[in-house]
């Protein structure tokens, strides 16, 4: 009989906590060995959220590290850096959903997060967790940064061209869409129901979102030269979802037909990836409450190519892929728990 | 040449405040004499919402009550009471949104309320100001309470049943949907896009709503006698609009165009009240940005009667009944502005 | 080995039939035997719907019964009754989701569907597939009919009154609120996005909507007299989702923990029935993409009691209680495929 | 005293033709001498839509011609053509609101439609009705071609750029989002509530689009050089507005304060063109319901310029621009009926 893997969840009561919790219950070999909230304590998440089962809820001091064999922080950057220090130095397999670890130069990270890093060693150790770029690694990891929302469509949507050089000049745009839930259970006027509903508003457009470095950081990488990404992301009236719409000119004419050998080639075997047929379009409709990326390949001139890349922003863009991670580290079938 | 009444409005940063301030401005008689705001005083309105027009938001205290012939207050239930004293002791006719000078009796007041009310003299003055049924008292107040938006649907619903004595028994039942703009701007995670969006949920339901004295308080004195409420306000998806479903036990069977004839007659020659034909049914959308209550009659047996009636919570239920009582009051057409 | 169980489903493109197909497809111990479309034969599930998973859809006279252990038949009503003749003579089992064999009377269902019923044998034998009722009955059936979503949540909400005798009098109101995909996939005025979204409307209330007579049959032979509802429904700006606010008239006072009790001890065991505590209310958020009834009991006077009611109607509103149904008439853990 | 105007409105009940009868019947120097409807001819136009205020509906053969001063046609591409030419000939001013006379050029008309323009004349005499670049020709026309919806915010976005011959290269990017009802009023599964709810999907994306002639044409025309446009409409899970969000590469760096007073000078004085101030973003919630076109600029580089810009498809992008025109054409104050 298989020993059930035991895992804790650092910062429960977000919004991609409690997904977290919802995945990792349902999960037939892991079991969750404590779940945290420093505002909610002492109560249970049915106090916070309508749902039916339940769990504790206790502080992040009183977590029993030495019960588990991994943790999940969705704490906020910055909260986030002593989190894992203590979580590693217990011994226990981390995986990172803030921004902290993702940015493997302790200067990018100072330069977007106007505060040094105070664990460069770990950062310095931190496997991006994208696992269609890096399983190997992830599969052998201590600790695991969890991608980006946004980064996580951009960056599987861009990757094929950029691996196969096909990408001309030195910058991408992308035109990226969240539904509301991006933002956070936090209050503000901005997710205030009536100011978002009936509307469609673009905000930090430009080069100014603090996804774009983990954009630019992979498909720099992928690409063996520096690619910037000039970024607008956009709030639509929904809950769940990014579709990303992103505008490259190729180096040179490639058919659609090519291009799409080029996407199932890269991603042939992907259990999460899926690239659609020539014509039909990715919508948000095909990854909602799924950890799948939808990916489409138009093209609007010989060399002007318009890729979209969907993904559920909860799941794919975050709690979904933690637990792929988590599969991959602890090497169960990566599809393990993630099959809705 | 027809010399432009002043009015100042008091708490014009909430959607009440807001949408009062945009009709005032539009209205062909009135101009603003002042707007002011306790967090924004200092500010423009355009800094607190996307809006081209504009108007410089000052402190209360600052008001200049010398230079208006009136004034709206759309403050929270207990702050409005010094500052309608204030107005009232400058010589300034004040239409109060707030409850505070809803419930004739004090000791309602403070039932419902939690705290005894500190401006009897000027409770029992207050006209409530549904110019439907108190035109006239309306006319000469000096302080007209503006009514509460669900009442007004309601009121305005089963008016005629209980003028006309056709009520049996001593309750009905209400049961009310309303957009999430009648809950407020401020923050708070009822009110947060990602909770209310794809969900609809009752709060506060059976003898609970702060409204329910208002409409038992009309509603008894249109019988002749007690009537209870029972009521289950609920919170729809949706920015704008209330629909309330009432269902009555007539005192005899009456036909479904005996009792279109009734509604027709009571209501004859009301601009704002539009009662719909035999079949058809009230619904959000006959009344949304506009200052009308829709209102459709349904037999479920042969004395049980559904009434339907749907107004904008923000116009009808708040700032555009408030401006219709200003017409009133000033002697002006009782649709001037409010044609939309 | 368990061999695995196979299953046929007709009508496969509507909302609810690739709900059902959604749901079979993940069952652990049921494979799909074919899918039928009359529009789409021919083509594949992933032509008509967003999903990377697929299937192929065969027209209804080619499908191989031979081959399967039962059918869920996802047809207009009138169009199920050939069909369910053909799917039983071919001894199959049978779960019919259409109307066609809900009402055990015929007169009752010629009386409410304007044609009469032209198997009266099989509707003699049907057993109406609510299971938290009808338990042992749909374990032995050869051909279930799934209740209609509205009654579902009005017969859950008020089976424990009726049961317990509490109801006075000879009728209860009910209020329910239901998101558009109850109205299925064709196309009309009415479910076109404009004309839904923003709005919230009324429509068949009183006593004509045909879910009215299932309920009746229910709740009076819960009750041994008869018992009729008043039903109002309304169409909610939201995909999916059904709220019933109902109102009691108790024959005698009952204290809200008594009725708790009774609720608890009613539905103990039912895994899919979920009474809330004193003080919370039923919302759409707690059950939408699950298979549950979240239940609430609020007093709005000693004897007056309102009970909400939550399913989705596409999962415990349709195909979720369909697959509960097969899972009890095949001996499995009532429960299998439908934990999400 | 004046004499009003008189303006008959072909295809009423669509969601443009609607909403242009309730501008035209508040604009206090016009009225409705007609209004058509094929399918709905002899209903009033509250049989159609849920609105108070009435108006009958006649078919567009009896159209009494030679009442009024001007025709708005409303009707789909095509079907314009006959009709124009049927009103020009009474004598009759015409603003057409279908595609049929916006391309001057008739072999572009054939490319983009597929059908051979049948009314060439007319053709080379029509003016494209943005009244913020060709008033004077508007003025004095006998048929105004109203532009598409998607090109009357990407005309007003680039024109300043175009005109300053700002623009590198002989390509931008357009990205637009648009509500559901551009898509009409006719029943499609596109436009079904469940489908576009809660989804967001690109559609047409490219070079596909038929409003990107009159955009290539309009800038082309303003930058004295063809100009390409890479174009992506968007469907929304809204009802109304447009934002397109639009990519330029700059001749040369200019800075953001160059830019805006660029913007301020073109548009000085336009009364339905709205430039913000640097660091704030169009949105939705500025335009929807109004006529406005709201215009924000972002620098993503230095030589990376990011516009968007903001209207309501149903008026700004429609009927307001229409009765704009129309105020044009007949001499009256541009704003008139249309500030709301």
């Amino acid at each position: 009989m298989r020993t059930m893997l035991k895992a804790g969840i650092f910062g429960a009561t977000g919004y991609t906590g409690f997904r977290l919790v919802d995945i990792v219950r349902r999960h037939p070999e892991v079991e969750i060995g404590f779940a945290t909230s420093e505002r909610s304590a002492g109560s249970r998440l049915s106090d916070v959220f309508a749902c039916p089962w339940d769990i504790a809820l206790i502080a992040a001091g009183d977590a029993p590290l030495d019960e588990v064999d991994a943790a999940f922080l969705c704490l906020p950057h910055g909260a986030s850096i002593p989190a894992v220090q203590r979580v590693v130095e217990a011994g226990v397999r981390a995986i990172d959903l803030s921004a902290d670890f993702r940015l493997s130069d302790p200067q990018v990270y100072e330069q977007w997060y106007n505060t040094p890093h105070t664990a460069t060693d770990l950062l310095a150790e931190a496997v991006y967790g994208l696992p269609e770029l890096h399983r190997e690694a992830v599969a052998g990891a201590r600790l695991v940064a969890n991608p980006g929302c946004y980064p996580t469509s951009v960056i599987l949507g861009l990757y094929p061209l950029a691996k196969q050089n096909l990408i001309s000049g030195n910058s991408v745009i992308v035109d990226s869409k969240s539904g509301v839930s991006g933002a956070g259970r936090g209050l503000s006027l901005k997710t205030h129901f009536v100011e978002a509903h009936a509307n469609f508003s673009p905000y930090n457009i430009g080069h100014q979102h603090r996804h774009i470095p983990e954009m630019e950081a992979e498909l720099s990488a992928a690409l063996d030269r520096p690619l910037s990404v000039t970024f607008s992301p956009h709030l639509l009236p929904t809950n769940q979802g990014i579709l990303s719409t992103m505008y490259v000119t190729l180096v040179e004419p490639w058919s659609e037909s090519e291009l799409l050998s080029l996407y199932g080639e890269t991603y042939a075997g992907e259990p999460f990836v899926h690239v659609l047929p020539a014509g039909d379009l990715a919508t948000l409709r095909h990854v909602v409450n799924t950890n799948r990326c939808t990916i489409s390949l138009t093209l609007a001139g010989e060399d002007q190519l318009i890729v979209c890349a969907a993904i559920d922003n909860l799941i794919k863009g975050a709690s979904g892929q933690a637990v792929q991670n988590f599969n991959v580290m602890f090497g169960l079938e990566e599809t393990t728990g993630l099959e809705t």
